[in-house]
């Protein structure tokens, strides 16, 4: 088998790494060393939101789907890299329907948020996506979403954006990294850890060029 | 497209499960609760080698690489998942040559380990890889292999099966679930969280049975 090109989309994990609000959550614990113990253990703490994550339902409705039970065919598969770098605020509707999104799509907003380093301080102001644009592509069928920031929106009081889009059990994968991704089509793999009742949980994501289905 | 179908073979997550030599080093925090806060936020602790993980060369070699320098081509691509359900102890080359086994292959060990509870306590005679075992799987050019317990070996003094794999950098994957496995070729994804410097990273592992390229 021809070996795969893939392309890391993932936020890189770090103590010094960007957190949202802030928080400076994440820690890592070296238990063993090679110098002392001829192997090396280290051990991880971080919140659920950490870095690249995908959110579930469970994160803002009384009775959602928990991360474990999410339906991983949602994560993997067709993906459609919208180019929104142009958008200074929100990503809306109009800029969204100027390409041609297909059912079961998997939508990744690259925007200018991706310029930023990934070890920057938290940016309230990163660029989001509106409710309005949520809604549009809740229409349009798609699979699941992910943006290229720690947040879909902007800490909303009522949290549009994620409700309009867990209502329909679609995941929302946050903390994307794609400033070094074309806009285009490719085969898209989210895998979050597999944390039993959890709300969400970090994961790894990658784009695989040549899997495209033809 | 057509929906995929996923075989989910990661371990779950949750303060219960199995820890090697039951560390009990999984610890979730409950920091926002629906309730209260109309928002659920959790994180978690854990060991890098918690459930489903990788093992990059850094666990075991001095100047070896890091989990986050990983190339995630050898955790992607074809699969042969091999029955050693009876093997009672280790897992020896004999039993491996029975197989088709192909440059680039992933191969993944399906023993009586799998069908333990995900909860039960660590047993230190969980069936392994022999030196051995791996040496042939080294000869043989493979991508990676897998085994369906918290340890590729039994904490061996010489620590042989890593290092046979781990010098010639070919990932270990421990932890997997294949109880639910038969036997035979998929399209196998693993993808270990991002973290930076690491020897090790927990991981999320699927197959998909239709992506089998032709």
């Amino acid at each position: 088998m021809e070996k795969q090109t893939i392309i890391d989309i993932s936020w890189p994990i770090q103590p010094t790494m960007t957190t949202y609000k802030n928080k400076n959550d994440v820690h890592i614990t070296i238990n063993k060393t090679f110098e002392e113990n001829h192997v090396r253990e280290s051990s991880l703490c971080c919140g659920m939101h950490t870095g690249t994550h995908v959110d579930a339902p469970a994160h803002f409705l009384a009775n959602g789907s928990t991360i474990d039970q999410m339906d991983l065919t949602k994560l993997t598969g067709t993906c459609l890299v919208i180019d929104c770098t142009q958008a200074q605020e929100s990503i809306e509707k109009e800029m969204l329907a100027t390409y041609p999104i297909h059912p079961g799509d998997i939508i990744l907003l690259k925007t200018s948020n991706s310029a930023t380093a990934s070890t920057a301080p938290h940016r309230d102001a990163f660029v989001y996506l509106s409710a309005q644009g949520a809604s549009y592509l809740v229409e349009k069928n798609i699979h699941a979403v992910g943006i290229d920031y720690l947040g879909i929106e902007r800490n909303q009081p009522n949290h549009e954006t994620h409700l309009t889009l867990l209502q329909k059990d679609i995941p929302i994968i946050e903390g994307l990294r794609l400033g070094h991704v074309k806009p285009g089509r490719y085969f898209f793999v989210c895998l979050p850890l597999a944390l039993q009742g959890a709300e969400a949980a970090p994961a790894r994501a990658i784009l695989i060029p040549q899997a495209m289905p033809s």
